[in-house]
């Protein structure tokens, strides 16, 4: 690239672009078969993306006219806040657009996002073994000691 | 105890009780001097138990008119499932209640809430060196291998 | 009716008995064709109320496992309160159950609801021409000299 | 004003400024004494304005450094829609200001950001009586025959 790629919002005309970064991502976490992210669940998650009452945001990478990246932000309640915590939900970039910064350069912008929109944290889950993601990760926010206990419903 | 408490919602008359219990849980974090919850939070949150707008809840043990523990839990939004995702922030036992069962009674009801609410999972974070704490949520519910990443705005 | 039906909230269950008491109230206001309440929107409603994080509920008057009459109320901010305001949006009662309280016993339990919640204000709008539902709202609340002005986007 | 105002998001700058418009909006509607909107309702409601998780928004008319206007607007779910209903709750124009389309111009924006937000359909109340007010209101909104019905609990 010769030049940086813009993050912004995502746009409705983005869907199919955002729709093959986000099967990308499910990919990588293995969410195929019985635990595939159904199409209900794609279809529902982007309206939420345009649905001002729901706390629940995206932004894009792009450069010339190509998406390189998503991320997704959610806004919610926490006990011991007055501002909503900003949880980033997934990131992702594009495998042939990695190690050009746009990982790092959505996650600031979700910072920036979150200063603006009064959330004095936003944190995420990555799993043990993810060294790449860690690399960046290790760079821009605090690892804590926390693990992450589960119960499916 | 010889018969076992009540889980139920908490109430306003509570207030006082809920607030030692919360003084504990905190302090067993660590959360004191420039790291403290604040009054004011702790105000707005026993608020937002009561605001039907707010998706917060807050469920307590009680025994013989005496509260043994809390659980508080929060619906969010989470870009895979239609429904909710349950996060239980906070659980604690009065020091001279545990080991009767009290925190597991807590983790079940909020388990039935949130398969009565159509939300999926229940997931929360604990600290690795835990042991105490783990010993039960290994029985009740699934460690993952993702770790948490924070950053403060 | 020999014994009065009981105010619940609505279950999964009822579905097709609602389904039926939802179009009655639709065909009252006339949205048909191209002004139909959409399937969609059905669905999508039905799912809310079921949804936690959403603060949409519904509650039906039952009886001898027949379902008389619905209320639907939405809780949501209002800039002159801390907690929210509680928005009756739809009251309907089976035309042959009518003259037995169900709607005014609806309406009472909104209004319980609302306390337990910390909402001061419950509200709807009603046409003027309404003569009959006028009555009985003359009866359990307040009419404003408040006109609404509306604007499709 | 030999320019036209600009429309834009409030700001935390724009504190004072705003309190005052606010004060002058309340007092037309006769909000004193009793019925005063207290001190913590002005900051709770000014610190909505700010937090992301709250759909709660406002805007405000600025001329010169000066603020001539104010529009507060909330997003809420409505049973017979997919996308939020987008409430305007307060619309205020500074006495001395009048006349230059500013009210007008805070409703156009509202409707643009309903628009970009996928709300399709913005509403307001007005009092019967309000002459000065409902003669731009025809002009932009299409008034119904739905009246108010309201209980305080």
């Amino acid at each position: 690239m010769t030049s940086k790629p813009i993050i912004r919002d995502v746009r409705k005309a983005d869907f199919e672009q955002w729709q093959a970064l986000w099967a990308g991502y499910n990919a990588f976490y293995k969410r195929t078969g019985p635990t595939a992210v159904s199409d209900e669940v794609t279809r529902t998650t982007w309206a939420r993306f345009f649905d001002a009452y729901e706390p629940m945001h995206a932004m894009v990478a792009e450069h010339d006219g190509r998406l390189l990246g998503l991320v997704h932000y959610i806004y919610h309640r926490n006990t011991t806040m007055l501002g909503p915590a900003c949880y980033l939900q997934d990131l992702f970039t594009a495998p042939d657009a990695r190690g050009h910064g746009v990982g790092r350069a959505l996650i600031e912008a979700v910072y920036d996002r979150a200063a603006a929109a009064g959330s004095p944290r936003v944190y995420w889950n990555t799993q043990e073994n993810n060294d790449t993601a860690r690399k960046l990760y290790d760079q821009v926010a605090d690892l804590t000691d926390f693990l992450l206990y589960r119960k499916t419903i």
